[in-house]
């Protein structure tokens, strides 16, 4: 049995004088669930039981403690790799999840995603600049409002034009007719503008209603897809990934209230079951990352533990055009830069064609740093 | 189309002379997620915008705010349902979500839980008093092992048997192998006790994996299965009981890291998606929940909204015989006790098989309060 291991961070909250139980107990919680006093098995002792490899003082009564968990408990599956992370801890408010990383074993088994930066700058035939992104909103709109504004960002020149994560299958706009008119108005635009953006579909349900709509959206020629991961739960994107094929673009809704450091969820464990684009609120708009976890989450996606290929970061929420030199400076160029609202606030078509072209040409104009 | 509305009640913190405007970010990003000046559409306007009803001071700078959103914008859709509730301002830390009460239309459209107290009670032929339970854990053991806990635990009259949560497809203790051996430790007791007990596989996995599991689980002939729907997706659960229909046994691993509070998660949607029953950490063990939030726990599974089956209350996590009466003097009757690592210290079969009659006798012979 391989006696490889995981190595987890997690910031634990209380005196220093009652850490080592604290850690004990957070150990054994994560795995077999019982004090040593019960484990009367010895393959169970010698085998399914970690061991804490360091800690440290974070600040005051706030320490960090890395351990060592066996990669056998995690039984190579995602959920169940979630549970050994921070399944009953979580329940537990002293703790926080702040960083993993996996032996390279146990990243080829979970597979990661497929495509990266590599295969959308491909799909898009975008190189050597960052890549630009709107969204099709608000809910409400019928198929025909929402292919006029797609066509619009299309004719643009945007290279990727996104569902909103809350366009469902609703009775007002069913998902299949949307795609297909969607579709139908990038390749209508492609007859302008010579190039065709990336249309990504939102895929929202049970995962069976998840995985009928990848097929369809497939079938009816989309070359990529959305999801929010912790909406419809984690472990469907290796699912997704395998069913389709198609990259995988993740929205965070629903992943913020986890007590899970940012980057550890949205820059490791989303890539790692299979996103190829990740997208999270920027610095400065009106969520709640700091520079530095915005800094560190495109650094993590590029730049993946144990082998797996880089993923694209896709900072938004209420990112403006004005602000696009600014944004690519910090980020440089392996970046798909989202602006929805401030496009969309536009009174009509002509208007948004103008706004959008402008985003455009900011991304594409802008020198980057040598 | 349909006017109702849910109504979501949050915790939103900060100044008053902020609130008004917070609230209105607030209303408009969780359906159409773009300001009011950017609505073009008199259909969006009208109908997929919600309203404040209500807000009222909690304590300092610390507000409750009941919003009416349109039952439209969830398109009966549980993922969709988690995203109109707390998909984007999860995001934002300033804001919890409090409470959800869906409009009657929405409860029989998701469906709900289908067995309940009433069907468990009859699975296991316990009528007038609460229900047993333990676990079969350390992960780690074999199946042979685990199979032996489960005759032991079912020789002493368990009602339920379950798997621990981490009891995944390991190799050390495949899923099948598992299930087969311990359904036949259950009925092997039988012989002995005159009645089965009834034991709860865990499922755990991608979702594939997990109606897989689910399927083969049925087909071996297991009634009732168990799962952790956060660990899994939530939105799994519906897909869970439309493929199987067995009862749903709930595990709220990975679900106490949200900033959603217990009762609105594990007590309305867990149900909701169709947990018949549902563990908790009582108050008093290793977790956190006070005595109040596991009182309204419970009368919030036995008292649904909207007329969906009344839910079974498990309260566990640090659970002694030696408590019995004083938690089912708190809980009373329609209530799960589960029992694990208390009785899995044990050395050995016969001191197992002596303390779980213990417990099943704490049980059947407390005198309920009249």
């Amino acid at each position: 049995m391989s006696t490889e291991t995981l190595e987890i961070v997690y910031r634990v909250r209380g005196p220093a004088s009652t850490l080592p139980a604290r850690l004990e107990a957070l150990l054994l919680e994560q795995t077999v669930e019982l004090p040593r006093s019960a484990l009367h098995a010895a393959f169970v002792r010698d085998h399914l039981v970690g061991r804490v490899l360091a800690t440290e003082q974070a600040g005051t009564d706030d320490f960090r403690a890395t351990l060592a968990q066996p990669a056998a408990a995690t039984a190579g599956d995602p959920a169940q790799l979630l549970n050994v992370l921070f399944g009953n801890s979580s329940l537990q408010p002293d703790v926080q999840l702040e960083d993993v990383r996996l032996p390279p074993s146990l990243v080829r088994r979970l597979g990661g995603l497929r495509h990266g930066i590599a295969g959308l700058r491909q799909l898009t035939g975008v190189a050597g600049r960052a890549l630009t992104a709107s969204a099709l909103k608000p809910m409400g709109l019928s198929v025909p409002e929402l292919a006029g504004l797609c066509r619009t960002l299309a004719l643009a020149g945007l290279d990727v034009i996104k569902d909103d994560h809350g366009l469902a299958d609703h009775p007002f706009c069913p998902f299949g007719e949307r795609v297909r008119a969607c579709l139908a108005a990038t390749a209508e635009a492609a007859q302008t503008t010579g190039h065709r953006a990336l249309y990504m579909p939102n895929l929202i349900g049970t995962p069976m209603t998840v995985l009928e709509q990848a097929r369809q959206a497939r079938d009816l020629g989309a070359q990529a897809v959305m999801v929010s991961p912790m909406l419809t739960g984690l472990p469907l994107l290796p699912d997704l990934v395998r069913e389709t094929g198609l990259p995988v673009l993740a929205h965070p809704a629903f992943g913020g209230a986890q007590r899970i450091a940012p980057i550890a969820l949205l820059g490791k464990l989303f890539p790692l079951f299979g996103a190829d684009a990740v997208i999270y609120p920027n610095h400065g708009g009106r969520f709640s990352y700091s520079a530095g976890v915005c800094a560190g989450l495109a650094q993590t996606l590029r730049n993946p533990d144990g082998g797996t290929r880089p993923a694209l970061p896709v900072p938004a929420g209420g990112l403006k055009t004005a602000n696009v030199p600014e944004v690519l400076a910090f980020y440089g160029r392996d970046t798909l830069l989202l602006i929805g609202g401030s496009l969309l606030e536009a009174p009509d078509a002509p208007a948004l064609l103008a706004r959008s072209r402008q985003f455009v040409a900011a991304v594409q104009s802008f020198s980057y740093p040598a």
